[in-house]
This record gives structure tokens, sequence and C-alpha cells, in this order.
């Protein structure tokens, strides 16, 4: 199963009045881990889009516990995979490291979707390549 | 139970090449939304902080389902409420819809806490005081 | 010469661990108001780049003099206005307000630009229609 | 004379609409660069707060010409140094590149401050140390 780390140091601006990580930018990295893995599995997103037709890889469901908090100056290191496929979405789950501890967990739902042919507001979803999965074997 | 709405003016920062919100946007959302609930009950976080010697609010937990996208130029309505008070922790819900029509659905679980009395890198989770509780009853 | 005036009211992820609002934000704050003036206007930056197959109204310069600090909790009006036209070029001005004291003054020059014709990956700045400017007028 | 460089690799969430970075985003970079030159010069801006009772090093002034756009997948390298030394600021000098071209040139002036001896609102520039200026020399 393909994997991903992306290493973050925490920067002065990613921290809130807490001196702590403001939460948010935890999915911030999760978005751009999945696209880094994306990239590494050689189906990069922009590519995916001009190729299949299909309008990125849209969230349709995130999640994420905190497990300890990240402070101004700490490496953190962010790997990614994914760890389900359904015929219309996969799960990248994601796992935070500072210093050895895991101090965040979560889960991204990405659908494979389309712009929908009568109505160029909505999307619709379809059945994910065999293709695209391949590129996630090992 | 006492409800916060923000009204939020999509704009040209908040969306992604896929010209849609960028998805962690949302959670930043749902923070300020929070932050204004409890300001709304009385309970401003930076007088909290003073008052009962706690360090903001910290998320142990964060969801959303992103049930249809929103553009640039879009208005969306953020209604927040605490839906469950826990002895130490509390779960905020977040409602967010755009026209009418429910686009974004979340929580934050926000936990009580205080620095660690013997470890100043820890925080320790407290009971909830029945006069922050009696703050979002009407 | 038309204004806009943009209320924000300072949130907790809007400030960095010295309590005061993290300074890209101010920046964001004069994107957003910059396109709410347009709006205003009757120049809505996505149905000029419809209407006259211009990308956005890219910046070419940004600055800013940060006279006082804002924190968390405060209320700041942003007010935007055109202080300059050029020939393919305008100066947008931005003056914060804190309680009735000038906190930040800027300005954002935007350029009137198309795809250049022969280089996908660049832009070509073309003289800005009198009609543009014309919605500017009070 | 010292100066840091730091990789950026452009991801989704960096871009808006138009398919480029939003502009804010470079100013966020100058700060991350800034804040990596003076750690690699020896002098941790958390450091500095804690030993000489600054807080942190506040921007005064903040300017950036843009000159080309990059966009989602491109690498940026953002190069920071002190150009000019002032009784009670520095101004820090930012160039960044991609792929060879100079795309982002700008300033931070910041300043060396302390709270207020008689007002907790306020900031007072002080002179800076030589001890830091020579922190900076090759």
């Amino acid at each position: 199963m393909l994997k991903y780390t992306l290493t973050i140091q925490i920067s002065w601006g990613h921290c809130d009045p807490a001196k702590i990580v403001f939460y948010p930018n935890y999915f911030i990295w999760f978005d751009q881990s999945a696209h880094l893995l994306f990239d590494k599995a050689g189906a990069n997103m922009g590519d995916l889009m001009k190729q299949y037709g299909v309008v990125g890889l849209p969230i349709v469901d995130a999640h994420a516990e905190f497990i300890c908090p990240s402070k101004y100056g700490d490496v953190i290191e962010v790997t990614s995979w994914i760890s389900e496929w359904r015929a219309k979405t996969m799960i990248v789950s994601h796992e935070i490291y500072n210093n050895g501890q895991l101090c965040v967990k979560g889960t991204e739902v990405r659908v494979w979707a389309k712009p929908h042919p009568s109505n160029p507001k909505r999307l619709q979803a379809q059945v994910i390549p065999d293709s695209i999965r391949a590129c996630f074997d090992l």
C-alpha cells in the first residue's frame, strides 16, 4: 500500500493565541498530503482532471481526532494512504506524528466526480476506474 | 437552547481551482461561529481564560459532512449550538445553509482544560462548571 | 468616488501567539473588500471574467503599513476605493480603522489582464474599458 | 550576509479560481522564511521573546511585487535575508524564484519591540542589541 509522508515545520502563523496549531491547519495539511500521495502514485490531480474530466477529488466527509497539541517550531510528519476503496469514493487516512508521538489522526472521504450532465451546478459521482486504483498498489 | 448564526459571503480567496470553497475554510467558520456563540452566551473565551484559568476550549475531535459545494459570491449561514454537555467536554454542532439548502453539517468536541499541574507541555481536562452551562439556557 | 466598507470581527484563528492579527490576514481582507467594492459598483469580478474575457484582476503590487495591532474580539472596518486609474492598471486603496483609530493602510495595484494570445502560461495587460471606470463614478 | 531559502510546493488550497496562487499566501511564506532565517542565525524568535522580553518581531510595513504567477504543482524557492539594519528596525528582503525565474520580490520592516511600560495595549520600539545583529554576520 502506497504511503506518502509530508514534513511540516510549525510556523508562527499556524498557531493561535493559545500558542498551539489552529486546528483547521491540520485539514489543510491532510489535503496537501493527499495531493502529494496522488502525485507519488503517478496520478496527479491536475492530470486526472484533464484526462478523465473529473473536477478534482471533492471531499464529502472529513474527520480528525486531536490527541495532543503541536507548537511553534515543532516538526510534524503527516503520513497519508488510501485505507479503503469503495465503488465511487475512497477513504484517505492520515496520521500525524510529532517527535515520535501520534498527535492527530483523521480521514477524508473523496469522491470521483464529474460535472452533472444536465445541471452544471451539480456534480455526479462515477465509478472509479481500475486504472486509478492500480496506481496505489505497491 | 441558545443558537448563533454567522453569515459569510464566499470570497475569491476561499475558493480553489475547482471554483468551490476549499474545505478547511468550513472548519475556520465552525471555530468562528463557536466563539461567537460563546460571546452571545456571555461567556467570551478570552474572559473564560482569565476568569477560570482555562486554555481556550481546545478541540479534541472535528467532523464535517459536505453535502453540496458553495461558490464565489454565494452567501452562506453557519448556525451553531451546543448539542450535548458531557462532564468535561461539550459538543458544538454546526449546520451551514446556502440559499435555503443544507450544504454542510458538522461537530466539534471541545474540552474544558487547564494547564497540567506538573507538566507544562500537557493539558488536564476538568469538570465544566454549572455556571458555564447555565449561560446557554434560554 | 465609490467606497466600500467591510466590517470584520477579529476571531481566534486570525491571531498569532503574540495575540495580535497575523499580518497576511490584512491582505486577505484587502482582497475581500476590493471584490465587494467591485460588486457594489455593479462590476462583479466573476461577471467581468465572463463578459470581458479577463482573468480576474491580478495583483501586481501590494503594500501595507501596520500602524497599530488589532486583537481577538476587536471589530475593524476596512474601507476600500479606487484611488487612481492608469491605462491598464488601477490602484485600490484600503484603510482599516479599529475603534475610530487608523490601524492599517495599504494599496493593491490590479491589472486588467487577458490570457496571452500566443503563450497560455502568460497574461497580457489590456487598456481598461471606459465602461468599467464609469461604474465607479458616483 | 546570512540567507535562508525555503522551498514550497504549491498546493491546491494555495490557489484561487484563476488557478494561480492567492497572493496573501506569499506574505505567509515571507513570514515563514523570515522566522527560519532567524532560526538559522541562532536567534529563534520564541527564544528572543523569552530572553529579551520582546513581543516577537512585529511587522510595521510589508510590500511585494508580483512579477509572474505560480500555479498548482509548481515548486518555488523563497530566499530571505536582512538587507538593512536601522536603530530599532530591520528590513527583511525576500525573492521568490519559480523554475529559475524571479516571480515575486518583497520586503518586511520588522521592529524590535517590547510591551509599553505604562500602556499594556501598546508596544515600544527599542534599540536592537548588537548581539542580535552579530548573529547574521557570516
